[in-house]
Formats: structure tokens, C-alpha cells, sequence
């Protein structure tokens, strides 16, 4: 490596000049980087060494209200790409984690793990990633990647327990001392925890798949259930109804637990067998034993027993919903009653990340969503808590 | 079957002779009953059409204190047979119970499931049993018999919600409206629920196995572990130091988890490769995904996600131990992390515990115990709950 090539202005010629070797036709400077179907807020040349601006929604307390911040994201590193935010969804964990749910959380802190938008800026030593490539940053930004898990696809489990997460970590490189999240105008990430979204789904469908899609996506994988397969999905939110459309995708014969009556038709619509609407411990009699795989979305307490009890003895239960404190009280007995193996599962690991994303959209498996406004994220957390998502609220940055 | 031989004298002597049939001579009527190894304290001729009495030590409400009391058991039926109980030793279970940390009980009422003895009457359509056999008794008295579970060996699973526990489960056919456990001189019981006890173990080493043995059995047969793997047992009292001399009999590298910095020398000696004690989470840290399996008898609140830690990724961690109110909270975070696959398991069924008796006694497995009267009882209790037990203290039922 030539390290004599620092100067900020030859650096920054050379990083913005990347799109030549890439084939893309050079125009006038300021339309260098817009080679893209979508438009970029930002069609500006950044200067490498400086901070990156940022507008976003940040809670300033545990309330579980967030209101506009304006602040700096770190200056675009030579291993960082800069992502012009088009839209970021609403994952319940992003309350769970504002509100102090899971622990103390230091404040101003921007919520934010489902973004997707274009790239904007690369750092030197990026060939992941060219200016004007869609990419997607999930509930991770960097880890040790040197480890046996990092160097095997699973950042999230690092053994350096180094997981950087997306917002909230603490961040030695960040102006504001913790990472910042993706309610926000741009990001600066590590280009290993970007992803490519294809041209094939739109960037306000692909943007839940960063959490909520390979949330699912990987347990439902690992489960390794075969075609017909009769597997369980509980709690039908932003999470369950992507694992029923992923799970009947795989060729399940999906059984949907809901709490929620008006969702029935809905689910069934996404390609569920059967949906139970559990109002009585009683409705999972008819099921006992009967299926073969379970994943539970419930992000809150509940009766992990006598869900459980639906699954075949010798089968798997897996818990991907986080409650308050991570915390889940089970009956042991009842657990020992169903012979069911329960495991919980987080994320995924990047390249898991990215082969969610392309089989979603090789495959048209995109979440049900409703577009909102950044000043409507406040009413639209409550309507979250209220159970009234559809199936996952994604924000329009350019609301910001 | 020939119905009009039901008369209680007919019936008293057909089935009291049933001995001469099996081979042995007869002697006085009053020295029927004493072709054993072991006495009998109750060598008389019994009424099958009448109760039985019997002298034990009950709870007679929830402060964990056992006093004297004299009750009757149902009369001997045409498929029970009734023990006169040579041993029963203290399980931790039986605390848990009589003191409501399970629920409310009915009093008084008289705990003990692990239950050795002698058979001294047996019901006209006994064939399992003949008098002057070495029997057990572990934590079911009954079940439907009929169901899928019952019929494959699960009698513990019945499918009908009918299994008997041997104690504080309601019984019409009780005189007291309740069962009776153990800690007494004798049980009526329905023959399919007693096993036998070979003549190469004592009665007194054989008791714990009822509920001990086949507690920590179960799941390690059931895990199917390797000859070589590492496996974990986490707990070390009565079900603990029987799963590592199980463990290490079945060719498993045992680590042993223990609290007690003083049972190391013993644990070693029961065949552990390591011992760990656990004074500093820290201490899992060596271990970390080192193990195949692992199981824990602990009976309390502990550090689930800690404890799994040292087991592989994918592997299986099963929890015997069953802590107050059966209710054990886990961090979900923590258990994802690990990638473990968290189970619990109850006993086991008539046939697995006849096939543990049967094992430990082949293969010299015995529990290290410790002679008690009844009177000691309750300061008994106290030693085990102050983990003073090494490891398994068992009742003479003479002092009853």
C-alpha cells in the first residue's frame, strides 16, 4: 500500500472517482453520483476527513418519544461507506431499547436498525460497495472480524464479543460516543455490514428484511423443516408475518397464532394453513403435538409451555421476540411435559443478511407496509404497542 | 376369569398362597411372608377387603415440618400390591412440595417417592409381583394405561392428564382423599407402577434411584451421547453425583458444576474428569462451547444462559432441577447467544425405570448415602436445603 497517498484531496478524488472504473459515464461533478434510480438527497462530494452531517429522530429520554436531532456521524473511513438513508422501519426493539427496556441507555440515541438507501461515499479501501449502489444496515456495524465466528459468517455471535450494534453501542469513532441509528438522513458503516439490496425490490420493502426479515429468516433455515413440514408461527406482527410468507415460501404447511381476530384474513392471505386466535389457553388443544417446528415473534412475556405444547415431542421451539429485560419466565414442568427443545435466536450473521435479502426478492417475498412521516413516528410507536402495525410502519427519510 | 371367587377368605388364601407357586416352601402362616433377604416388619395375614394402616411422618401444613401420623391406605385391589417399605430416601422435591413452593397441598399428607421395600400381599390379578418381592416405588402411582403415552412407556406423559403422582395427588381411592407417599411402613400401589430390585443391590441404595436415578437417566440415555463426549452436570446433590456416575458409566468425559468448593475430592471420585466450582461467572469462561451436553439438577432461579455457555453450539441442555413454583426465568439474549437448545425433563416412565434399576444394580452404580430415623427427619430437611446432603439421605422405615 502507498501510504504517501493521504492528501485529503487526492483521497477524495480518488474514492469519488471510483464510479469511472466501474463503468458509469463521468458527468459534471455534481451529478457524479447520480447513476441510480433513485435520487440521492445528498448529491454532494464529501470531504473524507470531516464528520458527516445527520438529521434524525432521537429519544432524549426513556419516555418513548423521540424528537428531531441534528448531528455528526463519523468522517467516512477507508473501510466505511456512506449511505444516503431512503427509508428505515420500525422494529418493536427499537421502543423496547429507547425506553430502557433491556438496560439503562445512554441519550441522545437514534433508533434505527431496517435502513435502506444508496450509497453515497466509499472509503479507499472499499470494493464491496460503489457510490451509487443500494445497500442495506441491519441491527449490526462491526465486530472483531477476526474471529472463529466472525471469519464464519457470524459477526452477531462474535467470540470477542465485539458485535458492534447499529445504535446504542458504545463507539469510540462517533462523535456522539455511541453508535446512532438509521431514523436519520445518512449513515456511516463498516462496508462489511452493508449489504446489497438488488434492483428487484423496492428499497421501502427490502428495509424490514434487515431485522425482521432475516430475524426469521435464519431460525426458519436452520430449522431445516422439509416441504410440508407443519411449522407454527406465534405472534403475527412485522416479525410473523414474514415468517409465514418465508415459512409457506420453504414449502411449510404454516399454522398462524395470533391474539389479534382481525388479523385472520390477513394472515391467511400471506399463505397460512390454518390461524388460531388464541383468546383461551384451550385453542391449543386441537394442535398438540402436531407440528413439527415453532417460532414465536412474541416480544413480551407469555406461556411458552403451553405454545410449546403444540410441537411434536423432540421438536424445536424458537423465541426470536426480546422481552422487557430479555427476560422469560417459563414453567419448567410444563416445558418438561411438551419433550420440546426451546432455543432462541438472534439476527443473523452478514451473509445470512444478504441471502435474505436476495431471496426475498428473487422470490417476492416482501413485508406489508405503511409509509409514514418522521413527525408521525411518535403516534406511530404507540400504534406498535397497540398491536395495530400492518404489518411494519417503514419512514420516509426524506421526512427528516 | 371366574368371578364368583371373590370371597375374602377364598381370595385371602389363594393370593396369599401365590408363594407356593413360585417355588418356595411353605413354613408357620406367620412366617409366610420371610423367604427374602431382607424381614419384614409386617409379617401377618392381611384382610384384602380392608384398609391398611400404616404409621409415617406427614406435613401437616406448609412449615416444612414433619410430625408423626397414622393413616390407612386403601385396601390391597385386584391389580395392587402392597409394599412393606424398607427405605425411602429424601428427595429435594419432597420439601418443595409440603412446604407449597409448587402450590397449595392438602395436609396432612406424606411425602417420600423414592420408596424400596418388600412385597407383602398382592391383588388376585397380580402377576408382575409375588409376595416376598424386592420392589420400588418412584413418583406415579397410576396413569390411564390407555393412551398413546401410557401404552409406549410414558406413563409420566399420559396424554389424558391421569398420572398419579405418589404423592398429594387426589385419589378417591385414598382413605385420606389424597395419595401418601413414602416416608411410611407401607404403600398400596397398582402393580404396572412398582418395579423390581434385583438381589445384587440394596434396598437402601436402590431407593434413590426411583426418583434420583431416573431423573438424571432419562435425559442422559435420551441424549444419546458418544463415547468420549464431554458432558456437562451442573448441581451436584442426590440427582447430581447419580448423573455423573451414570455419565462417566455410559463413557462420557464428565465435567461436574458444583457450588460447594468442598465436594470437589468426592466428585473426582465419582468419576468426574473436572470439577468446576462456580463461584465467579468467570469460571464458565474456560469452557465456553467445550461441552457435547449438559444437564442440571439445580432446584432454584440460576444463571441459565451462563451455565449453557460451555455447551457447543446446537447442543442440548436439559434441566431436571425444578425450582420453586416450577418457574425458571431465563435471559432470552443470553440463551441465543449460546445457540443451545434448552430442554427440561421429568423422571421417566415404568419401563425406564425399571431399565436404571436394573443398570445401576449390573453395574455397581450406587448412590452414596446416608442412614437416618425418622425422627432426624426435619433436621434432615434442613441439611438438604443448606446443601449438607452426601449425597442422599435415606429413611429406615423400621423407625417409623
Amino acid at each position: 500500500m502507498d501510504t504517501s497517498d493521504t492528501t485529503p484531496s487526492r483521497r477524495k478524488f480518488l474514492q469519488q472517482t471510483g464510479l469511472a472504473g466501474a463503468g458509469l459515464a463521468l458527468a459534471a461533478p455534481l451529478q457524479l453520483f447520480a447513476n441510480t434510480n433513485e435520487t440521492t438527497t445528498n448529491q454532494i462530494m464529501y470531504d473524507m476527513t470531516k464528520n458527516i452531517k445527520t438529521r434524525g429522530y432521537a429519544a432524549k429520554d426513556n419516555s418513548g418519544k423521540l424528537s428531531p436531532w441534528e448531528f455528526e456521524r463519523r468522517a467516512v473511513g477507508d473501510n466505511d461507506i456512506l449511505i444516503d438513508i431512503k427509508y428505515a422501519s420500525i422494529c418493536h426493539s427499537d421502543i423496547h431499547q429507547m425506553k430502557g427496556d433491556w438496560g439503562k441507555q445512554p441519550y441522545p440515541q437514534v433508533p434505527g436498525h431496517e435502513i435502506a438507501g444508496i450509497v453515497a461515499a466509499v472509503g479507499k479501501n472499499v470494493t464491496k460497495f460503489k457510490v451509487g449502489d443500494r445497500a442495506g444496515v441491519g441491527c449490526m456495524v462491526d465486530s472483531c472480524m477476526t474471529c472463529e465466528s466472525c471469519t464464519h459468517g457470524e459477526e452477531h455471535f462474535c467470540d470477542h464479543g465485539a458485535t458492534v450494534n447499529t445504535y446504542g453501542s458504545p463507539d469510540k469513532t462517533s462523535p456522539s460516543g455511541i453508535t446512532q441509528g438509521g431514523y436519520a438522513t445518512n449513515i456511516v458503516v463498516r462496508d462489511h455490514f452493508a449489504v446489497h439490496i438488488p434492483a428487484h425490490i423496492s428499497l421501502q420493502e427490502a428495509a424490514p428484511l434487515l431485522c425482521a426479515g432475516i430475524t426469521t429468516y435464519s431460525p426458519l433455515v436452520n430449522a431445516n423443516f422439509k416441504i410440508g413440514d407443519k411449522v407454527g408461527v406465534a405472534g403475527i406482527g412485522g416479525l410473523g408475518h414474514l415468517a409465514v410468507k418465508l415459512a409457506v415460501s420453504k414449502g411449510a404447511e404454516v399454522y398462524a397464532f395470533t391474539t389479534s381476530a382481525d388479523k385472520v384474513k390477513d394472515i391467511l392471505g400471506f399463505g397460512a394453513k390454518e390461524v388460531i386466535v388464541v383468546d383461551d389457553a384451550a385453542k391449543f388443544k386441537p394442535y398438540k403435538k402436531k407440528l413439527d417446528y415453532m417460532i414465536s415473534t412474541i416480544p413480551a412475556q407469555f406461556d411458552l409451555a403451553s405454545y410449546a405444547s403444540v410441537v411434536k415431542p423432540g421438536g424445536h421451539f424458537t423465541q426470536v421476540g426480546m422481552p422487557v429485560g430479555f427476560e422469560l419466565t417459563l414453567n419448567n414442568l410444563g416445558l418438561a411435559s411438551t419433550r420440546v427443545n426451546f432455543n432462541a435466536s438472534l439476527i443473523g450473521g452478514i451473509p445470512q443478511t444478504q441471502e435474505v435479502v436476495h431471496y426475498c426478492a428473487d422470490n417476492k417475498i416482501v413485508p406489508q407496509i405503511q409509509i409514514i412521516k418522521a413527525s408521525e413516528i411518535n403516534d406511530t410507536w404507540v400504534k406498535v404497542l397497540n398491536k395495530q402495525a400492518r404489518y411494519r410502519y417503514v419512514i420516509d427519510a426524506a421526512t427528516f
